[in-house]
């Protein structure tokens, strides 16, 4: 994946070590596949994270989730809450496929676990979405559990970001946003520990960007009129005809405020890592991943619906164990501020690369979403 | 439905004045339908409780929810704490089947919606479960859209309860169990409202049954020995090898304590009310549903998922409201104990309404699960 | 301390086998001590229960709470929820106190860590309460830190139950309620685990009090009604004025629904354990607690404030640790049945206990708060 | 009060309109109180917030409370929980302080009660509370109940920020913190509502101090260093001895990561508005302070309790009601955008005022916090 992220403009989040990928599969064991959809009236997609290799139904991971605001159809949570444990991969969509991608990871499992002779009739599929009803017809509900299957047929270690996947068609400050990804390298009495991010983006107003301090939505849209007034500048190109419906794919998201059609938006935000914690203290963890959203601008809108997922692939939990008593090491709460930097920066960081690697991508009304890539070399200038 | 239920043995739970129908459709506007599957495989359904006659998405209702235990998969509880409405009919399935359920509600608010002229592009269905794979060949998923539809089409004020719909292959206290429902009335200020309860059931050790006060459990246990033991009595007709599957079926509930396939069972508690009070007394009310069960004896097992889903017909929400401030009704706290006492009564007498209409079933394993009611002329007797 | 206890009234709550004292302090290390206060006015007092022999704030206990209904003024429990554990002794009051006690426990916590030479800046102390109005004159506030203190010094294993410490003034279903304990024992590869519960009982409507299956309440209210219009039976020397006020009592309670004059009920529950289990599992365990209490009948009233807490001596956390990666303990989730119906035993029996050990006590206007014992050979005969 | 606050440096924070005076008590009816402490040991004190004039126990404000962080002993949270509903003023204090002012809270109230001839045996007093251990001799417990009502009575619309009541001894991103304040004006259907937040500032890393997008923490962190090495510059008074302390004043914090002592963090966050919304509406509202806390930096670290209360002056119940039914206005969901960013920026902006107003304040320890007053002009400049 040859993709430019947003240290590859220069940009540099937080202050901790990154892992060597910069990415959720620095976690050892875990994968990633999408399967995107693009076609006239479809723009979405399914993305599936894998937390290992072998059978998480069978030898479940130590979880939790964390709703922040829960204007969203994720499902799997309640079973994380009470049990502190993940049984099946993770996969993203859009708001109205969650039932069919829930319906193959059902599938899936179920075929996992006659292969390896296991008993399964209570299976806890977890599904996050967004709405991407701006560039894609999801009263179709176009993703079909082949797709779900495909894309864990194909995930790997390296995989690509922006508007792939269950990030094809979500909108993100204005821009196009979608699937991005991120990580931090803790050490703790000499060993290395990762924690990573992957986000699906499709929040925010564009006037509330912030993009590392600098009021970045603001300046975007008045070089975007600027542009329309010259016919000049960086998107001379949208100057015209395409220029304004460009400028209204922004308008629409930076009046958010009081427009009922804005109830769309969403984060899901899954961390992984390996450093050996528990249940509770992994929900204290991805909640710090708020604050990276925070960073980026926006205060979490209505509509902006919020969740986060989190599991570790320390103190992991057979099904059918062979012992009563199980032992686990987590990590003494005082040192647990270095995992919460780490959640925050690897989020924030995580949502810049799924707009920087987003492409320009007309809505079904024929909106411009465009690029924060597009506008990076100015904001800088200016 | 000329069903023979728990008061018409002589038996009444709890003191306050039952509804009309002694059913959540007490509540004005409440339908339930039922599609059963019935086959060599299968046994198991869906059950839809629609609110009222009109588009619940667009006219939403003031809704809660509260997990008593949240070993169970259900759909759409998030967004119902978050913003306190319900938006669709409220379907209840296997475990497995969560997925189809919820992509056929959606599908029926999508269509409702275009007849209607109404966008949705987020829709929240809610979809409980209990796991029947006593009974049903659980990862055949064989509930499809189309059946969600059916008894969406079908539903009326009066309804069947036990082995029914979603109720078709659950299992209580190691008798079948089923759909079962029940209703108090208040009166405030000289207008009368009702509590309506509409109960899956699916959990339970036989020891720990209890009905009003008396341990029938443990009555039953030991009248099913006596029978195979003399080849006379209530269930002579189990004697021999079929008695010695009886005997296992509720046996092996009975010893649930520490087995881990036990871990499938559930209950779903929907509460309906034209009571006027605000998402936070739902909450609170329905919560005493979990008083009701316990009174049926059992503790709340590890594997029994315990999720309680109440609306009322009141205080409805427009999607898209003319006025920009509401006004709402709540009765005054003070008056929250008279809807306390009626959801857990109701509750109580819906479990042993849905034991008392269940009919005799076997398991796949050729276990038979009796209904309650064979023993009941033996239980008041001895 | 040689009080008569549910068992020596030949009444067996449950099936499994009790602690050897059927205390909390049946779990090695647990102590529990009262001060009573008892004068014209005030019929009041604390109860501490100490975890363990040394300093709780240097070596921390896993601990979980748990709030059935909020309608009360615990202090700490947001802490526990956050780090998972409990740091200095629980102590119990009347409503009015906890403010005192808090501070009481503060003071012996710093003084505690001046003595072991341990920096302490930052204290949880843990209160629970029960309003006590009814029998003290609560807005006297009558527990001093004083008392706090020497309720710490003189606990013991063995204690009194009953109208002691802090329920000298509290009322069950109408009737004397109190302090009460019990315990169960669990059996996991070989090794013994005791699970106990401690109750400061103050809830309920006597119509609603059920006595192992028996409507115990409705019972009581005709047997006291019968005395007074016969001047016989065992009553009788309530029957004329002072059977008057004794039926008020009743009646008073028994008429809950809807007065607003009783939503002062409560019941604290603390739960100890040497079971290694997380504080998840801790939390799970003590909501079963609330079975118990619906296995005695009420319903959870609006006014009755129902908190849970609960702490096992296993999985001890340092304040300072040597290691930064920390070892536990935990039972597989499929063994935890076993201790959920611990619990709900446990809680069961020790309302009982608290009401049994009570003593016939007058409220401030007279009413008389008969106890328990008075009416239980007169139950089992009719 | 003249003094100079954020907005008068230049420095404007978010878009919505301030009220008159850019404080809580822009909200009719809400008045503040503060009694300081400031002695050879302590430096600490209380600060009330009363809702109104009349009595909040007779006739209670909605009300709703949010735990982001939970390592904090807030009181009287669970109540608001469960009823929605706030019956006392709120105090703020010192951690180890919650007991006395809690005590204090108590007869206040009855006190008020008596006057007013209402029964009140059942009383929830709400407080906050941050440590303040590096500035206060906290163990003392400085603050005696006296201090409340002094501070309850001299109570007015416009009041102090700073180093001032519950704020005297408070440390903010390695500099001084405090109480500050400040609120938005929302207009619906042509009436104007404020929202006003106070808080209690006493969190943060000064390396991650950011000042409306400037890093400043970093930049303040340089200066000290350049001040010590040259002698000059804006704290050449701090270039010798003290401005060792100085620094370590800072470093202390900004090496907070890892370090245990540093647990005693927490910011306290008050919203009233009179904005008509229901108790699940303001838990939405109060929620995105934690956006305004985000944008100032920190990552809500492991030791930073933070929690957030919130109330309204709109929908009031009456303990005693003539009615059965009440009547409620709430805005429409779709509305409360303007709510949440109001929010996030009152909150945003009352942490800055906190810091601004503070002064140069030393430690028991002889480290010396100062004031951002201090750094302003230079911060700018570079």
């Amino acid at each position: 994946m040859n993709q430019k992220r947003i240290r590859d403009y220069g940009i540099t989040v937080g202050r901790l070590e990154t892992g060597r990928r910069n990415k959720i599969t620095d976690v050892p064991g875990v994968r990633v596949g999408h399967v995107t959809i693009k076609n006239q009236e479809n723009h979405t997609g399914v993305t599936v994270i894998l937390p290992g290799q072998d059978n998480a139904f069978v030898k479940k991971y130590t979880a939790a989730s964390y709703v922040h605001n829960g204007f969203g159809k994720s499902c799997g949570l309640i079973q994380i809450d009470e049990l502190g444990t993940l049984e099946t991969p993770i996969a993203l969509t859009n708001t109205l496929n969650v039932g069919l991608v829930w319906d193959a990871l059902t599938e899936y499992v179920l075929e996992q676990c006659r292969e390896d002779g296991a008993a399964a009739r209570s299976i806890n599929p977890v599904v996050g979405e967004c709405n991407d009803s701006q560039i894609n017809r999801i009263g179709k509900r176009a993703v079909s559990g082949e797709q779900v299957l495909e894309a864990i047929r194909q995930a790997g270690t390296d995989f690509e970001e922006g508007d792939v996947g269950a990030g094809a068609g979500t909108i993100c400050y204005g821009l196009k946003g979608g699937i991005g990804s991120a990580s931090r390298v803790l050490e703790i009495d000499g060993k290395r520990y990762a924690i990573g991010i992957l986000v699906q983006s499709n929040f925010g107003a564009t006037a509330d960007f912030v993009l590392n301090g600098i009021p970045a939505g603001e300046k975007i849209l008045q070089m975007i009129k600027d542009s329309r007034k010259t016919g000049k500048g960086v998107h001379k190109d949208l100057a015209k005809d395409a220029g304004k419906k460009a400028l209204e794919g922004l308008a629409g998201n930076a009046g958010q405020i009081g427009q009922s059609d804005l109830d769309q938006g969403s984060i899901m935000t899954i961390l992984a890592t390996d450093l050996p914690v528990s249940d509770r203290q992994l929900k204290r963890i991805i909640r710090r991943t708020a604050v990276g959203i925070a960073r980026t601008g926006a205060y979490t809108g209505h509509g902006s619906g919020e969740v986060m997922i989190g599991f570790t692939t320390a103190n992991r939990v057979l099904a059918e164990p062979k012992e009563k008593l199980l032992s686990q090491t987590v990590i003494h709460e005082s040192l647990i501020n270095l995992a919460f930097q780490a959640a925050a920066e690897a989020a924030h960081e995580a949502i810049l690369n799924s707009m920087v690697c987003a492409e320009r991508t007309a809505g079904l009304d024929g909106r411009i979403y465009c690029s924060l890539a597009e506008f990076l070399p100015q904001l800088f200038i200016q």
